[in-house]
């Protein structure tokens, strides 16, 4: 066991990077030393005393002193760029969740982690992440059945802005919302067949402009392809006060459930169920975050090299306990 | 990938061996080459035609034919003998499940199987197994809070003998059966102090002999210590017929919860809950250890020797799919 604490750095202070600062002073082993910003340092403000912020441009002469980064940015833009850039020089950590482009983000990073003889993990968080790990060991346990994945009651980030970008819009939350007779049907162990639009329905509060015209907004966001036209979409429109009042938290949460059967006659069922309920979703990914650093800094020094998944890694590295602990405590 | 199939032997053919024998005939990627028994070979009759039987004691000369063998014996004197032995000339799973004596088996068979250039599982399944997984990684997500786990409704193989051990018990089922109210309060996020009795209640089902003295075999169960002096335990008595028609399966499942905060001052809770409802203990159970006899047949081929649990292992060496397929469908 090393006897200094790992040395994490976060790079981007959002949501995240603030949920990263918080999930690390509640691990002893491991201690925040440096917050990077592309704003202005002076403009951050940590919640501990203490934390240095430094220009995210540069990184690169504190190659010495960091163990592990964690990259606090968004998935749209930022991470396809930085998390292979710094992959070269440091360890790092990332919650990339565009599923569809994991495959080359993934191979971005690992061709960088390789030629810098770093470690990485990428698309950490809980799904990408937690629900994922259950998706593996629920199919390799029970091979005929089904999974599902059922998101929230929870607030979804970019469903939100792609409210705010209608005319007329000042401010808006949207939630995901399981359908409970569809999660109900799941969990019978029925495997029904569901449509997006059986699955979720989308919950919008909307504070618009002065004067605006409610109900073309309304038409906007229901008829918005991709992210409103397939779901049975609710706008409510409320006042500013009443968001920053009842909708100013980032709750998350849902379910993978497998169903399926065993036996020659496929004569038993089963059903799995994993599921959150978060009243952050920013502090929970972050916890699994800074999980994934302890993971990434244990791998690099066995030299173990390049991009992982959490597919890639034992749990017991996720974990402060040694193995012998772990076994004689949570096995 | 390996274009043969994995050859995986049973070596004991109760429950357990005929889940696995199941479980195999689902996993295309692997093939049941042989059942190993201590009865006589000719009194067993395999599910499937063509499997041959034979003596446990003639197993070392199947060392070249057989690439993981499966030890479906009991934890009390079973597997604390066997697996060592077998993992000396082979690579072995098991479900070895007596919590204070992990730590002793684990470094028996570390040895064994170290000597042997072989690689070992033990303690597969879902209690510990599964649910043991979801100890480590959702502690290492949410450092701050508490793990509950809650067993049931499901038969207790263990408390349905110590019944039938009792003068005047011709047949008995024990359910192990949670207490909703705690795990309600448990889901709450409350982190409520539960004893023992709090948690599970002990419903018993009895079968007498023609005559026996009802009240003192219902004194008896409630008295024993460890099975049921420290619980609630309802006896009921039934016939034969009922038995027979009522409990002749052996449902299980349960919950492990873990409910704990984030954030500077701890305000934000969160609840992380993994559930199983299995129609089948033993059938679920086979499904784990049959993708663990994967997942030992890839380190042997890898090198990586000794014993394993769950904790050691990266999720995708239990799945069939390759890592990148994993990334793309799965993550």
């Amino acid at each position: 066991m090393k006897e200094s604490k790992i040395k994490v750095a976060v790079y981007g202070y959002g949501n995240i990077g603030r949920g990263v600062e918080a999930a690390l002073s509640k691990c002893p082993d491991m201690e925040l030393v440096a917050i990077f910003t592309r704003r202005d340092p002076t403009s951050i403000k940590p919640r501990g005393n203490n934390i240095p912020v430094f220009r995210a441009c540069d990184v690169l002469s504190f190659k010495d002193r960091i163990d592990v980064i964690i990259l606090c940015g968004g998935s749209a833009t930022d991470l396809p760029v930085q998390t292979p850039e710094l992959a070269l020089d440091f360890c790092v950590v990332d919650s990339f969740d565009t599923h569809a482009k994991i495959p080359e983000h993934f191979s971005n990073v690992d061709i960088a982690a390789k030629k810098g003889r770093k470690t990485a993990i990428i698309s950490s968080g809980w799904d990408p992440g937690l629900f994922s790990l259950i998706r593996v060991y629920a199919e390799a346990t029970v091979p005929n059945g089904e999974t599902y994945t059922f998101w929230g009651r929870g607030v979804s980030q970019g469903h939100s802005d792609a409210i705010r970008r209608i005319e007329g819009v000042k401010d808006a939350r949207q939630y995901t919302v399981p359908v409970q007779q569809s999660l109900d049907a799941v969990r019978s162990g029925s495997n029904p067949s569901l449509s997006v639009r059986d699955k979720h329905i989308r919950e919008c509060y909307v504070v618009a402009e002065e004067g605006a015209d409610l109900e073309r907004i309304e038409r906007e966001i229901k008829e918005m392809p991709n992210y409103f036209a397939d779901y049975n979409t609710v706008v409510n429109f409320i006042s500013e006060e009443e968001l920053r009042r009842d909708h100013s938290k980032l709750p998350h949460g849902g379910s993978v459930i497998r169903s399926g059967s065993t036996g020659f006659e496929d004569e038993n069922n089963h059903v799995v169920e994993f599921s959150l309920k978060l009243d952050s979703n920013p502090e929970f990914t972050s916890g699994m975050l800074v999980a994934s650093a302890r993971a990434v800094y244990r791998m690099q020094e066995e030299e173990i090299y390049g991009c992982k998944t959490l597919f890639d890694v034992p749990p017991s590295y996720f974990h402060p306990m040694t193995p012998e602990q772990l076994r004689s405590k949570l096995l």
